[in-house]
């Protein structure tokens, strides 16, 4: 019995993918594109009626798990080995406070914005400055990310968690809007290319079959 | 040396409240006012960027704590007797489940929208359809609440965890904002008639000087 991982090539769930590679733990994937519509089927909207990746199938559980850090907190839990989430309670918060604000925040509001506006308005008149304050939001969100790593790189030996694997997938989609990312964000960067030099990293972005050229390994 | 929670009265803060009430353990409230612009002064937001509650300082940590399920889930780990949140890991990541969709989706998006829809477009001509979305969304997510607590309740035993002290936060927005709560809502009612009538969710109540008419205790 196998872990099964819905997931889109790319989105979120490219973290949870990370992270089941990390622990080395047997798991299926299966493709549920948000790109042609395949969140949004009934057959779909009866497994999880939020319309999301990704979800988690765990094996002797009937009940799908949903939410991101719920998912990547449970499979740390799970698997304490694999040294993804500290033992310390106030070290652990500091990952809880960076996943709530980076998943709720960064993503539900900035991208969700930038490249869902619908969810936010039925009126499409509306769209446009919607997608407009998305940018800002995650301008502001980016910069903000980076001064919290430059603050605790100085202050403290930051290891790498089930954070990182976030950190990542908002460092490509900052690629792949089309932001600079190497010269603003250089302590992002540093870390980032860190994070896609591991095995486990290449693995996933290999089987999603996706890149973060600015960061590629051997460039 | 004692916690000090960053509130205001009534706001999703009350919801860290009850568990620091919960867990009997010292602590200062420190009133910032969303109402009165507080949290947008210049001195509060060089304290919290985020310009938000709650917040919580940790004896003998100079950072701030922030994020609401960063919060509780910090409180509960380190004082694990009070039991509000399951050592088995699936169970624990069941109530991660329930913060990260009432804190990122229900608040953050439904209440977001109808409060704050500055947060979601600059332009203010595209408010109201912004806040119509929002009531949609509430509208959604109370009744997923409703079917979500009618199938645990049939399939497990859902003790009392720190879930239930933001699902009363939003119970009690409910209220506020007109939406019958006692007669569409029966199995979550049930509950927070059950959650009021504890002393530590009395005192928090208490404290902040805010209600929750229709399942007042004594009623």
């Amino acid at each position: 019995m196998a872990y099964q991982l819905f997931y889109s090539p790319g989105a979120c769930s490219l973290a949870v993918h990370i992270v089941l590679e990390e622990l080395g733990q047997p798991f299926d994937l299966r493709l549920v594109s948000t790109a042609d519509g395949s969140t949004k089927t009934a057959e779909y909207l009866a497994f999880n009626p939020k319309g999301r990746v990704p979800v988690l199938l765990i094996p002797g559980e009937s009940q799908p798990l949903t939410e991101l850090p719920a998912i990547v907190t449970y499979l740390a839990r799970r698997h304490p080995k694999g040294g993804l989430l500290p033992n310390d309670p106030l070290a652990e918060a500091r990952c809880h406070e960076w996943l709530a604000w980076l998943v709720g925040w960064v993503h539900g509001m900035g991208f969700g914005e930038l490249w869902r506006p619908e969810r936010f308005s039925a009126d499409s008149t509306t769209h446009a400055a919607i997608r407009s304050n998305g940018e800002t939001l995650i301008h502001d969100g980016f910069q903000r990310i980076e001064d919290l790593l430059t603050e605790q790189t100085h202050t403290q030996t930051l290891g790498y968690t089930l954070v990182d694997p976030f950190l990542l997938v908002l460092y490509r989609w900052g690629e792949k809007i089309g932001m600079p990312m190497g010269r603003p964000y250089p302590i992002w960067t540093a870390r980032m290319r860190d994070v896609v030099a591991r095995p486990a990293v290449a693995r996933a972005l290999d089987k999603e079959g996706v890149n973060v050229p600015e960061i590629a390994v051997g460039q």
